[in-house]
């Protein structure tokens, strides 16, 4: 049985506002709540609540590695009542941001990416999940980006959010803090192509807001600005959507 | 002054039924409308309805090059009951494909996209759009993907259905039409790296399902099958999302 309280905190986690102040978030979904139970016992994401129907929670929950701190069986409309999807799947978990540590990085060896102002929650997943194909050690997203563990966030990363390194912060002391020989490398319309470009195994790829692109101090900051050329066939196409192109970036640093 | 019956017609054009039934598909917002207007007369997307707020009409349907059939200056509460959006955005337009010419390839030199059973709508748009970027000369689609001309699919291509081929058909008779010659790609986990792939120039690119990916009997039949391998650290990751999959499969066919 879940109270009427619990089920509003839960729906409280769609804000950026109350998981930062419970911190808190949540991840639904029978696919990537499976994952969480299965994390390894040690792992830092504790579950606090875990909801589910009970045939799932039979089948699902009965020896978890990743043991929850309480545990639900709901009716289909209590699940309705308490998810952020528009169709509830199964089962969710409220789980703790507080043990997880701030992620250390090895600069002689870890490939990075940055995002500056990337807005859309979809994208920002998109890339986290891509960043876990890659081998990318971490996402450095700035404070105007999406939030790291909104629910869409989370979503789209399809459990990515738990095995990437993620930091939220203000990019510019972040970039002024990494070694003087860690390559920066910004995207840009205007930069050279990444085919023809002499790329490292470490450093860190910034890419832009979805509109606007980079911010241009970073561009100026950057070793070396990168670009994905185009072959349209007559008319200039604008832009490639964000998550595409950081896909074709990771996947020119990692096959050399 | 639109009609009732007009905005019951509009909406309707959200059901792929009403679509086939009417030939006609919408296309939403500021900037995708004002691209549609600035076609060269002679292009086949003739517009059967021009739709806008006042202003917006002031500012870009006094001459368009691609001239409307009926055109209707729309209050804001008139577009929010029109619209399929959830934020409708200034205009929108009534299209026909009655004109559209069934696209013809080149098989000696065309770089096609091949999609079997991909079903999110936003994922084809952002494929229609990567097609645009790398000169992709069309996109052959399964009658069980998304429709191409949905809404959705509009919106993600971000223009780009109004300046690549596009072919919605049974995949089977299509892929067996092709001449003998022509290289069909299959891509799937177990295929081989396309990093040390020989690719051609032309051929066809087959993307398949997001959880299922392609259809077996596609792997059979291809002239090859392509992989993308995964640089992940720990964990193997299930997959890549299909539109970064296609974005990194046609930068490799570009860049050589």
């Amino acid at each position: 049985m879940v109270s009427k309280a619990q089920i509003q905190f839960i729906r409280s986690l769609d804000r950026k506002k109350e998981r930062d102040e419970s911190g808190c978030f949540i991840a639904e979904g029978d696919k990537i709540v499976r994952e969480i139970l299965s994390l390894p016992a040690d792992n830092p994401f504790r579950i606090q609540l875990l909801c589910g129907l009970e045939p799932w929670m039979d089948e699902n929950a009965r020896k978890p590695a990743n043991k929850p701190e309480e545990v639900c069986s709901v009716s289909e409309s209590e699940l309705e009542r308490m998810s952020l999807m528009k169709t509830p799947n199964q089962a969710l978990a409220v789980i703790h941001l507080k043990d997880v540590p701030p992620p250390a990085f090895n600069y002689s060896t870890d490939l990075l990416i940055g995002l500056d102002k990337v807005q859309d929650p979809g994208n920002v997943g998109t890339i986290v999940r891509l960043a876990e194909w890659f081998g990318i050690a971490g996402i450095v997203a700035s404070l105007d980006s999406a939030d790291l563990f909104s629910p869409k966030v989370v979503q789209a990363s399809m459990g990515s959010v738990f095995r990437v390194k993620l930091v939220q912060t203000t990019l510019d002391p972040f970039l002024l803090s990494l070694p003087g020989n860690f390559p920066v490398y910004a995207t840009t319309l205007s930069g050279t192509s990444v085919y023809d470009t002499t790329l490292t195994k470490n450093g860190i790829i910034l890419m832009g807001n979805e509109s606007k692109g980079l911010t241009t101090r970073y561009l100026q900051l950057a070793t070396c600005n990168l670009a994905i050329p185009d072959y349209a066939l007559s008319t200039k196409p604008e832009s490639l959507n964000v998550s595409l192109a950081a896909a074709i970036l990771c996947s020119e640093f990692r096959r050399r």
